[in-house]
């Protein structure tokens, strides 16, 4: 079964207490897909570039199976985002944002995106995730993220997103601030009442919640546990790209609650992975059989 | 099998964002004791109190089997503590502490109390926790407990503590600090270093890490979620209590990372209840078949 991704493709410029480096293969579309294709081989990426988008970042996507018609080329400069991190990884000051060619992007969805089963709405604008939503021909899952830009500027059109999606993803202090309560709990069940079936809120180094419609739907999933954090850069996409993948990869394109807890596991999982390097320097090389040792590492430390 | 608990014993004045209240029982020997007394049906408390120390407050402990030949009674003034919360109880400001009696007490522990298998240091001086080292006879586990304000202006002593001790619990904000780390994975193993054979660093809503000494010995516990936050003073206490409590029910004075495991998974459930009013006035009613609920909705919430 195959997934749509569409979002952000872009150049990062980041900098850790360890290290910095300059246009690295960044964007929420980026990091998605390439976890989603570590359980799925068909994944299709939709998003835009510029003329100086390396050619590097391209052949990576492409040697991983990624499909790109979906990814328009523009003349213009690509995306960027420079940040750095501070305080062993526990925050983050973005320095510079160059919207460049998603200023005033439309997604156009090749026909075989538009009919994929699942599909991922990875952080953009609601503008754009709404564009995206209306090509969609086949999806019966939809998934979305967002952040607290669009919280802040674009929320009638984000509350519009989340009134078409099945599953909104989203981290931990943007919860709080869109649900307007310091209380994980209580902001999850209130976001549920904006439209999506479930919610996910990730906790960072803590891991990450669950929430379905009925009170009981609730499900806790701790992190896998990393004693050196080098980039969480992307970890998030990665996360819905691996819960995404997981899903077409079984073909739950009508996931239940069970389901949609283990997609939680997997996504947590290969998100892990992604914080151990910079950009997708680790994700692009997890094997199968190393996620699977994470997971039975994460069984065994949660189990009682 | 009976458990030891020394700390302090206060008359706490609380502020929340739904109400305030003067005078309330309070400390860190009062949770913890109340806590253990849930599982375990003989806990000796040690600690002092004041002339001005309301007579209802020790009416209640006794009421719960609280054996307090070992608290001694003072014609100084009570320990206080008078503290705010914000923000949905995400962050909170001591406006005062009178330390009084607690000056220049030594514990004294009667014979019972120093014959108890399972001894708990819960917070105070590390040279208090000393003096009640120095005069255990019977312990073969022995917990302690610290906070920021000890790791600033006693850690040598602090240090001297935890060499002498089987288990720290700590929680996070302290232990970044005290590890100098801002990784709590990391964290946990610089603290072992420091002597414990097993660390709990407490992740308040999030729940709480079990470190062994060695590296598969880990345990990730989720907190038994909360839509609403009361007054979440004393939950770290209940937590140490519980695990107490329970180990000394099942005379487990020697346990095992399996069952410090266990115990944890009670403490937490325990910690749940304090957080649902002021002081222990939720704690202290609590019953078995309530415990086994959320035991069970904790399991069922957190397996994959």
């Amino acid at each position: 079964m195959s997934v749509m991704i569409a979002g952000s493709v872009a150049l990062d410029h980041v900098k850790t207490p360890h290290d910095s480096q300059q246009n690295l293969l960044g964007g929420s579309a980026s990091y998605a897909a390439l976890a989603a294709g570590l359980f799925c081989d068909e994944v299709h990426l939709v998003g835009i570039i510029g003329h100086d988008f390396p050619h590097a970042h391209l052949s990576l996507l492409e040697s991983k199976g990624i499909r790109l018609e979906g990814l328009e080329r523009s003349s213009g400069a690509s995306f960027t985002w420079s940040g750095e991190y501070h305080n062993d990884m526990n925050s983050r000051t973005t320095h510079s944002v160059g919207i460049n060619v998603l200023e005033n992007w439309v997604p156009k969805l090749p026909a075989a995106a538009a009919a994929a089963k699942i599909a991922v709405l990875a952080n953009m604008s609601p503008d754009n995730q709404i564009q995206t939503l209306d090509q969609l021909q086949g999806a019966s899952f939809v998934a979305a993220d967002t952040m607290d830009l669009w919280i802040n500027i674009a929320q009638a059109r984000l509350n519009e997103v989340l009134k078409r999606v099945d599953l909104l993803v989203i981290n931990d202090g943007e919860a709080r601030e869109f649900a307007g309560t310091g209380n994980l709990i209580e902001a999850g069940r209130r976001l549920l009442a904006k439209g999506p079936r479930y919610v996910v809120i990730k906790r960072g180094e803590h891991g990450s919640y669950l929430f379905g419609e009925r009170p009981e739907q609730f499900f806790a999933c701790s992190a896998y546990p990393l004693e050196s954090v080098f980039d969480p850069t992307g970890a998030g996409d990665s996360f819905l790209g691996g819960m995404a993948g997981w899903l077409a990869a079984r073909g739950l394109h009508q996931p239940t609650f069970a389901d949609l807890r283990q997609a939680v596991v997997h996504g947590s999982v290969t998100a892990s992975f992604t914080c151990e390097a910079f950009s997708t320097h680790r994700l692009q090389r997890v094997t199968a059989a190393e996620i699977a040792a994470r997971l039975g590492e994460l069984q065994a430390y949660t189990r009682f």
